[in-house]
């Protein structure tokens, strides 16, 4: 139980959390800012009198909330599987919730090994906002037409080179992703935008909404998103939808990690 | 449309708005202190130049939200009725929110022509907090008994000394105050509280839900409640449950101030 140079002998554990992500900046570690990333790991050192390198399965942009980020990280001892959601809850400041821990083989990797990613944009329509709901959905007050945007979002369903929808200064080199879900939904006072993809440039979600509200505004034609596409200019598409609507919903690991990390037909 | 003298021309208008009580300590000014009367009475005072002073119905605590607190104030001069919520609401920060304006005679005071106050405590149930309510409800994850807890409140309604049920230090002398409503009502993974009263004394409404849920855990008789009352002694009560499942939620005034402020048949 001492924390020498036992770590070799370690354990793996992959955790699941949800965030409030109006408190960070963002995911990663970043020096003297207050990160998700940066808090787990504090956390975890205070715990085991060691540094503990945490890994996720990507980065959030300051102010993104999620409610499945999903993480990695080897520890020398501590506590049980079953104990560590507990502990952490103690632990953790009250904008960071573990959900659930599962001991996993060293093979298991919170970003690699990714499959699928899930976010979910939330758009508040009611001509008030209200007070529950304005910290994790963007206040649309205007019309919107739905139909128009199914249209669009139709188009760029499936795989294409994304760089129109992705910042201009995105540093990846193959931009080309595959967005197995991109559903508009209706539920009264709030429109959801659920996007399933295989993997995000920065950025990539929020412009893909801004540009399907720019479209459900009439500000843009529900065909334009082919040529938008086929242009690779970001300057074509629509703005970058704010943070705060946007959360990390859901993360898919192949099925022997158990496919999605929380049960994907419970909605909330 | 100078700022100078012309105050007492002015008009008076009833506003309601709603607040994230986490920013906040508390309704009430406070020198040096975010607090919400502050924040309103700073908005006004650089809008029209001139020191405005707001009105509430009454004070929240630190860390209480509200869904329509009502404040009135009177002004020189300042947009027309039907304007006011939309220039406040571009000044204002994004956790008040204005939610409607009313001209008022000068017969109205938002105090003291109040007729009930509505109340809502809301507990959360679940195992897992969500990162979407933890702001807005307290977390009890242990089986509660809503029968017992139902039938405690029942024995707390109608007109009694409220006593045992505030804050020892309160320094009103007659804590006698009547409750119409106090519903526990199962709505799944969350349990709300209404009470609605004629008034409320320091704490008395985290005392009660304190008290409630004490009743349900099986740490209390469900039919303690009148012995309780009786005693008129603050450490018979449960303990104060947390501000931050409280929130203000409506407002009743006289019929001709047009009954409550908000729709009382809508949830939210």
């Amino acid at each position: 139980m001492d924390s020498s140079s036992e770590q070799s002998r370690g354990d793996r554990f992959r955790l699941v959390v949800s965030y409030d992500g109006a408190g960070f900046h963002g995911f990663a570690r970043q020096r003297g800012l207050r990160t998700v990333q940066g808090v787990l790991e504090d956390v975890l050192e205070r715990m085991l009198h060691t540094p503990v390198e945490v890994h996720g399965s990507g980065r959030t942009d300051a102010g993104v909330h999620a409610r499945a980020q999903v993480v990695h990280f080897d520890v020398p001892y501590g506590p049980s599987a079953d104990r560590w959601v507990f502990v952490l809850r103690n632990r953790l400041p009250s904008d960071v919730i573990p959900v659930r821990a599962d001991p996993v083989g060293d093979d298991f990797h919170a970003r690699f090994s990714v499959q699928r990613k899930w976010y979910r944009y939330t758009i508040y329509r009611s001509k008030v906002p209200t007070i529950f709901r304005y910290r994790y959905s963007w206040h649309v007050p205007d019309a919107l037409s739905l139909e128009a945007m199914k249209r669009a979002a139709n188009d760029l369903l499936g795989t294409h080179d994304f760089t129109s929808f992705c910042a201009a200064t995105t540093p990846v080199e193959d931009k080309t992703r595959t967005l197995y879900r991109l559903d508009v939904m209706d539920r009264g006072d709030t429109i959801t935008i659920d996007v399933v993809g295989n993997g995000f440039l920065q950025y990539m979600v929020r412009i893909l909404v801004g540009t399907l509200v720019e479209v459900g505004l009439g500000e843009r034609d529900a065909t334009s998103m082919p040529s938008i596409l086929a242009a690779k200019d970001r300057r074509l598409a629509g703005s970058t939808a704010p943070a705060h609507g946007l959360c990390l919903w859901n993360v898919q690991y192949p099925d022997h990690y158990g496919g999605f990390v929380l049960d994907p037909h419970v909605d909330l």
